[in-house]
């Protein structure tokens, strides 16, 4: 069998950890390590709903993310100076916000929003699915804050919701790929599953060859095996 | 059985047609129909790789994607009056680019590169997987114009490629979605397939509850039909 | 007598077609072909004037002009990715925008703003004029969809309005300017003529050395053969 | 016959002045007054001509204009903050460059650029008009600058140019229009005309009902006298 | 003792001019000389407050700041060509806007806002100091166009305010840094005093080897005498 | 004497602590607080100095600055998509960088650029005299690193610099303002010192009523004695 960079073997994740209150300020917060993979994730409640969702009822749930400069091995250009997110930042922060969403009700928020800002500290691959796990903890956190204040109509939080990578380095499938791995691995599959283990997304991307039904199987079964593991860190996190 | 509001049978692609040659400058070119969704692809050479790729001796293949202001049933905003492509945009003209990407080996095109334009005229759903299919046939025929003036080094396609959306309308897993069943699908996914039938790409999102292993599988073997129909049609197309 | 290279006589249009209803959702449509360019115009009724008329009770029509990226010899750069629309571009728009004032009785309109979009499919030289002549009947088009639901205060329609380039091409005045004319005139003069022969815009440029009152004059009296023509065309395809 | 806000006969322009070296670095300056309407011409010289120049052994003279934000009765927002020149502005300024050019010799210049500036202290109406016949003085001086220093590969400036706006104002064609008369009337055309009298550039716009080529005649013989007595100032200006 | 390139005695200003009423249409306008360093000054009032101070009583004074493309030696980029104003002209409008700020009481303003743009029409060092010497001019003709108008809730303006650079060209502290000065100045600093002494602000920067406590007192000195100066010529300005 | 919000002594620092080597990739790292204001400092080497530089044998030492989105008691937007860093950022970090160049001999570091990325992770109060503090650190080994690869041609950093604000605070002159005393504070001054007690940079401001020369003196006073310590706490960390 095929010896990962990481020498892990091919189902473990890295260690994970979830360190909650990081922030002073936001109403819930999470610093989350994927390894060497750090990743800030604060939620704001704004008592403003976008415009586009004023007088539904309703509220919102969005996310942002962003590296620092030096969060890489070479220092990548501010987008602030570039004048936009990038195409790939905004892909990210899409996902994240589409994720946390599908295990929010909308409707127990009143006419708020909530923004849950990652940003990434150091990056060694599996940012987006690190932020995923992490943004969870921190709108666990805010909603939790808003209901001590009887903010909320009803019970919004309606399951967890975590995400991994996974993709097939030399022929084997593996878990939660660094970089080093991710760099040479033929394909790549991002998965968000939730607590009882629906997909709630999956996004898969032959670099190389094209994959087989099988091969997407099988990366989905282990992507099964290490959200089980996040959501119990999650809990062990909130509880 | 539940029926769709397109009449369409649950495993049936809308009317698709493929025209060539139908961008008098371009060295490619392809007018894609799905149904009411209708793309212009046009490639276009360029003798200049982008500068990362500068002196590696490979070429490079993107993708840039936009709808008309009024191919959509409101009248849409220009991104050049908004000052830049939108999150939505920049993602799909990504997955055009890698798609084709899949299929082409680099190293035949030179220092060169090719550029896919896929332009929305009409928008009636799965936009982004008409304009993948629609691409092929522009790409295809682009390479046949360098192959004519013997531009390529070698063979530079290496297979086809297309793509289709499917996805759960009312509990029944459909083929092809149409915008108004799109609006009301449960789960919406996108596969990107090549002409032997690997996957490219994959991308699944719940959009109320996540879906099951069961599902996507489902979901995959509906798209599996498709793409080998779709494949069928290039092929004629081009022949 | 100098040959043109379109083999046209002096005073001769290219075939020119407008082509009613091309697009499904706009309240009005024309596809408007002069020879080998182009142009998708689209009419689109918004319920809502711009911010500097609110409350005057009047309407307004505006225009947007773009080119698809492939719509010309060498691929441009879109505009989007450019961040915003270029000098010529929006002195394109304001020409097309004033001219379809002219003809228009903003008062009927009540406060809504119809914006005809003028996409160039493709180029080959008098693209503006082009697109003048079919928003006209894509505004038509858009009037009598208002009419039809008794959204008109009266008649909105006051006149036809048509565009025609003239330019001094080897000594001889010649009208309607191809590409492969228009890049070797000496004189380059666009004029924007009303049903009933009036001047509504005409701007005339010296390319190479200037030009006398009688060429004006000269160029003048063919831009009203040909604009007759050309609304001839327009009733034709409105009857 | 119509009395003019301004009291002025019809065919009379405001008091005209032309103020050479203003500026201290400038290669060549002008600070030109039609009437309340003032405007600072400077010539700047680039050791550089524009990128899509290069090689061509010809040089390039552009123009920029803009306008102070209190130039006006209301103030207006600065461009830059704004992000970007409007229409407006980039449709005067490319009728400046296209006006200049129109009499200088490219080929004696070397590959250097001109950059007239054209910079509106205050706003009464023509500031196109004012800028171009003063750019003209500015753009003389500059040229001098280089015959002094042997920077010229001949003669570069063929002949002067000005211009001048006229309008028809409650019925009467009239010369030089000021804000007030502008802002009242039916048609406003802006002929830049050469020191010989040819036509380099006419723009004419129906503001209200169209107009009929007597009256585009009659406004060109209202412009030809104003422009030759411009001249003549420039002459002087420059004696 | 060292020889300025000015020839100045160490604390001598240049000559100092301050005109009002050269802005046509502004509440109040002033073009300020400092040698060759002239900017014109024009103080705009508009009826309306930014949006973060509505509903308060109070009133806002805001500053903006630019030069001209040939203000200088070499021909700077127009900062509406480069899509936003620099930092470092927006750390000037923000001290100017600080400065004016502090001796005005915008209690008495309303909710109204008034901008005083400081526009260099040519630079020879020091336009910062020039700036806000002159903008208290400007305001100050503002305020009396409000006072006579009724539009005052008391008596405004609190003080005088004026600007001076001051700095040591080698080795000795000097007033009034002009061009050449300041370029092979070791230390530059900026101060803004109010007419009885009082310091609004004060700004220096080491360029070369840090300065000490004397050195700045020194400096201090100098800018006391200077703005006195000043300001006895804004109290002539103004009488 | 009055109490300070903070019941720290008027002259007393808050808890500040320098960790180095916080960033993975960075040649150079430092994350500073002072007091409930974190910053992480990178420098990051690059072996290309800026285009304007290029050719004279010396390199550039240059700062960026931002805030994490909930730094702040309230969620700011993020500069990327506002599309450009707002003027107060740029002031600070044009402050920060000149403030690093002052202590550094740009000579021995080759053609290369050395960029010190400070990103605020939590604000309370002083995050450009933290920045500096900290940035200096990041230098410091960011220039060992070079060291201990022979790349600098010779000692290159002179001396320390730290910084400090100072405020008027109910009449008294307090030291190292946090957030609830700035908002407060009559007069606010920040101060750059080397090692050695020289000044490189004072900015003092006045938020309501001017200030004497005496409380200048006596604020710096107070930021003589708070660098002194902070100096102090640098060479601990760096020993």
């Amino acid at each position: 069998m095929t010896t990962r960079p990481s020498k892990r073997a091919f189902d473990a994740l890295r260690p994970v950890t979830l360190e909650r209150n990081v922030a002073r300020y936001a109403e819930g917060s999470c610093l989350v390590k994927f390894g060497e993979t750090h990743v800030l994730c604060c939620a704001s409640l704004e008592e403003k709903a976008p415009g586009w969702l004023r007088g539904q009822g309703r509220g919102w749930v969005t996310a942002e993310y962003a590296m620092l400069p030096r969060a890489t091995h070479e220092r990548t250009r501010r987008e602030s100076t570039a004048g936009k997110p990038s195409g790939r930042t905004q892909e990210i922060q899409r996902l994240i916000g589409r994720s946390l969403r599908a295990v929010v009700d909308l409707r127990m928020l009143g006419e708020r929003q909530i923004t849950v800002d990652c940003d990434v500290l150091q990056a060694d691959g599996g940012t987006r699915t690190a932020s995923i796990t992490g943004a969870w903890v921190a709108l666990h956190d805010c909603l939790a804050w808003m209901k001590a204040r009887d903010m909320l109509r009803g019970p919004a939080l309606k399951d967890h919701v975590a995400a991994i990578s996974c993709g097939v380095y030399r022929g084997q499938p593996v878990l939660d790929l660094d970089y080093a791995e991710d760099s040479e691995a033929q394909t790549d599959a991002n998965f968000v599953l939730t607590g009882s283990g629906g997909i709630v997304e999956v996004q898969g991307t032959a670099e190389g060859a094209p994959f087989s039904d099988e091969e997407l199987m099988e990366l989905l079964r282990l992507a099964k095996s290490g959200c089980a593991d996040l959501v119990a860190l999650q809990k062990a996190a909130v509880a």
